[in-house]
């Protein structure tokens, strides 16, 4: 076991502090002989990295990644991996650590102030320490590798809920993502948040929001029944993601409501292959890939860091008021979306390696 | 790793099938000295079991329960826990394997018959062999031991919402858990819920779920972030429960639509101790426990066992038609109900334990 | 984690005392469909049996092996693995739990007697319970099903050395293995052995012993640098055997007296393939395979189990002399052969796994 | 699991290459608020750090050690961990690539260049990457962290033997151990070698060692039978530093040859407290430490980079001879003291914590 780590075959161990010096990851295990340079993982870095717009935090990380192990040009002069562990930094470099000095004293309602100097009697208070969403970098940079693990496999996330507005699926469209500030598939919705996060952000106020994940290409099979399920496992490294408070598979939740009839997703033959008629199980059937494609929805909910007081108490067990001045993230579930691909890359590449261990399938 | 073991310092590992000889867990790493009997097990195992109402399968297991390892009545004449590992077994008594010839060939749509054949080009087709919802009393064994690990802290749950029907959460008492066949805290929707079922039942239909858990009496400092936090583990350990689509905590998705200023849990202080004004965290923050009520829930599909014939294809990718016959619940997630309290119960007595390493406090 | 288990792809799980009901193991990463009977497992069980000859415990186990999970007969009436978790159970028979009454209040010297009530403030002192070497039973029953993922790799052992006495290496010879109680490769030796043990044996004492492991057929490429090293998991799995005290690989201990020009083991070609001309590495260079042999010795030492007065102390803290009667080995190391070749079959299956998972090849 | 990792609750992870941008760990699970700074860290790398005098290699590095997260310094301006994993990183200075030109094509016999190759497909092999002992200074960095979790116990190591030349027990003095540049306690012994050790050096060989771990303090009740013992934990972490072939506990391979009457350390008492007369089992029985010294010994082969020319082969199949040039230990021996006193406290450390865990003792 290991707290900052996760995965099996593909092991990812994160650190670092949202003040410290750095943060970064070590992923272990990687296949030898895999293409990579550090700009193809700047490139998932820089869909993450904060500052970019007036929507999230005004914080100014470059969030540059350097390569310190793991990988060498071979005769051939491309760079790829070695097999050995790829140790990936991140320096930090905005660090105003001044502007936490008055939380020091004090557990802000609804974060992992309290939590953090409940169980280890000491907390780096600065950004939230290591409950900073800062570490979220260090998975996706992870992620950029685990990409490479599963090439035939594409990861994409959307938001598709932004506090109580969601957007109507039938605008989805993936040529939207990135036309917005929002990872939005649907044009119209991505045009009233806009307006609707303005006035969120300027009331000092946040707001929640729900991401979906689709993997297409992955094949069946993967997955570990019982406790090593790809959606179970899918559902801890969501769950992991900072402020997140639920994850579904397929229709999730909604398929409480339905009828045996309904939910059953219907198979036929096409040519010789198997095909489903619908997809309300979201690609996994008893925690086993069943071909389709991997649907998963987790929600975010609202940052609690907002300039409205709330009522608190501090170190020495004062009550008191909060306002969390620093730099946030109006809608922290914004940036959760690359967030989430990174995490649904790192368990299905791993799950690949494993499936590829026990059966020599893949 | 292991893919039917989870847990750490307290691992439980299943194996068995729904018609093999025997199916059962060994749980590692239990506290010695800690009194178990198995009649103790067996308590929790009889609330789980099938046949005793015309809402559950009609198949008829004792399962009764045998400790083959891991306890000792020392000279006080005590049976309990000596630190090495509890071996119990669960014989199957009522195996009618031959009501499942039909689907021997065929791919019950929304069942992982596909999928498992998919991964290990084999499979014990059996009740559904591993894929069986049997499994699930190996984990309501190892719950029971769990159980012992925590003595200050209750685990409850109950069923909040049958098919489209949600309970009137106002109606909420305890007490009525045990005066229905569901589990149910309403019983307003208990009397509803019945004729409803009913219906389905006659049909040869099936319906959904949601549960809810809820753990009283845990201490603040639970977690091992970043990737061992307490949700992300209760989230794996309940997505993992047959047919489990979804996982939320606290407010969970509704979350998403919350303001910050609502979301926020104020604080306040009750004499020398620090009080929370409301729990839309469900009690874990940054994935550590706040010292609240610890709020889980989780959504179960209908079963894809129905009378009403299903298009599906045949290993050798013929197209047909499937009716389950066999012997079937038209609402497992009745039954989801004590395995949910037991898999909630495993993961914080982990938890316990892993905090008390790292910390060296409880 | 898990104190009980080791391995990661192929994980085995072991549980079960002395003269509780049964002992038994779970295998779980299996391969699927790999042939596999209960007489395949029973008959290296047999090889370990006690009660075989005059020079192994008395005590009459059959020790036989029933499978409870994880096989299936498929189509072809061939039963084989499924890919989920094998259940082994050998029950326990000749439970003289009467002759352990003495050692109830007494920690008889060199045994865990001491070491297991200051752990755990509780022991099943029966038999020694846990600390049994009743337990290696389950790792040679892991180790038949080990020995099917690696068909094309032999593990074979021999004891080496008894009490002072080692073999002549140059009268190896691996088909004398079977014609002496021993597992002797050299006739000379076990002719002498036999009036050796006689004597011991009549006198109430006990040797020593080492035993060497040779498994030939294993491709380079095996091990997971750094700690995963094959060599070093091999340390684990040996040490892990009761009353080990020491283990090596190659020339082990012996190097250290080598200079740098007789250790290096030089190359050469023999047709297209890489061949070595001496193997002081035991086939393991950097923690990985290198195609040559893999030889691995470990030493068992005298078990404490004599009729001699040895002086000791009770539970309340009373010197006191111990004689242990009860039924026990002179020799443990003998029966040691078998369970050293299982826990090298694991080790090795575990890696070709591993192996296979992250760099597809074998 | 995690190749690159080792331990349980206390979980060391390493990563780096021998020329690379730097080297490094995290570790994982320590508990809060334990003071540290990177001097104390730096002190036990100074002892391992190469180029110190005539008998190491004359690479130049400072081995200088920068900690990136995990701890802070609290309102009373000591820093301390916060029980988030701790990142420490040592860059490489001095990085002389242009020696290693040669071995690029060819497999040093006796290293692991071949079997990197085998397995990989791929090797950096510029200083032997990730197969250098460079690596080990992670290791001991992780010691130096480690043995602020055991403050009551005592971790020392001493070569004793050096090539065939085995020290005189009877002269042993600690004190000494600081005195000679082999970290000897016989300072007759250390006299002999420094001759013995210039003559190896200046014809262009080496020699191995062994060196012997004692520590001391070590309560009873440390271990985790069956598979998590101590000394099977102590055995693997051994074998896993570089050039490592045997690992032995207490009197090791000489129990063979011992009668069980030797073999059993008597036990008396001293006062209220349990005291053995003999410690042949070096401090460990059954797998769980007894409360005395805890002794174990590894056995290091000499490095096979000499100059006399070995036969080899290149990587395209061609019969060669390969002399070593580069920088090298004539003894690597000599610097895997610090080593292996790193190893010992690592594995010590973890098993406090899982004890606490399991048992809430400690």
């Amino acid at each position: 076991m290991s707290h900052n780590s996760f995965g099996h075959l593909l092991r990812v161990t994160t650190w670092g502090e949202s003040h410290g010096p750095a943060l970064g990851c070590v992923v272990d295990g990687m296949p030898p002989r895999l293409p990579i340079t550090a700009e193809e993982i700047q490139e998932f870095l820089d869909k993450r990295r904060p500052g970019q717009n007036r929507f999230t935090t005004q914080r100014k990380e470059p969030d540059s990644v350097k390569i310190l192990s793991g990988t060498f040009k071979d005769e051939s002069g491309v760079e790829m991996t070695t097999g050995t562990p790829i140790s990936l930094m991140i320096e930090n470099v905005d660090q105003r650590s001044k502007d936490y000095g008055d939380i020091k004293e004090t557990f802000r309602p609804g974060h992992a102030d309290y939590t953090y100097e409940a169980k280890y009697g000491i907390r780096d208070y600065r950004g939230g320490g290591r409950q900073s969403a800062r570490e979220t970098a260090a998975r996706v940079a992870a992620g950029a590798l685990a990409r490479k693990v599963i090439p035939g496999i594409m990861v994409r996330g959307a938001l598709v809920q932004m506090g109580p507005h969601k957007i109507d699926r039938s605008n989805w469209d993936w040529n939207e993502i990135d036309k917005n500030p929002f990872w939005c598939p649907d044009p119209v919705a991505a045009a009233t948040w806009e307006t609707y996060l303005d006035g969120v952000r300027k009331s000092g106020s946040s707001c929640g929001a729900v991401i979906e994940l689709v993997a297409s290409g992955v094949p069946a099979g993967l997955g570990a029944p019982i406790y090593g399920k790809l959606d179970a496992e899918l559902a801890a490294a969501l769950m992991s993601i900072n402020a997140v408070k639920g994850v579904e598979i397929g229709d999730g939740f909604d398929t409480a409501a339905l009828s045996g009839e309904e939910n059953a997703d219907e198979m036929s033959m096409k040519g010789n292959n198997v095909a489903f008629n619908a997809n309300h199980a979201g690609g996994i059937l008893g925690g086993i890939s069943s071909g389709q494609d991997v649907v998963a929805r987790f929600a975010v909910k609202p940052t609690s860091s907002i300039l409205t007081p709330r009522k608190s108490v501090t170190r020495s067990g004062v009550e008191t008021d909060v306002i969390t001045k620093g730099r946030h993230d109006p809608c922290v579930g914004i940036r959760a979306v690359p967030v989430g691909e990174a995490m649904m890359a790192c368990v299905l590449a791993d799950h690949v390696l494993r499936h590829r261990g026990q059966t020599g399938n893949l």
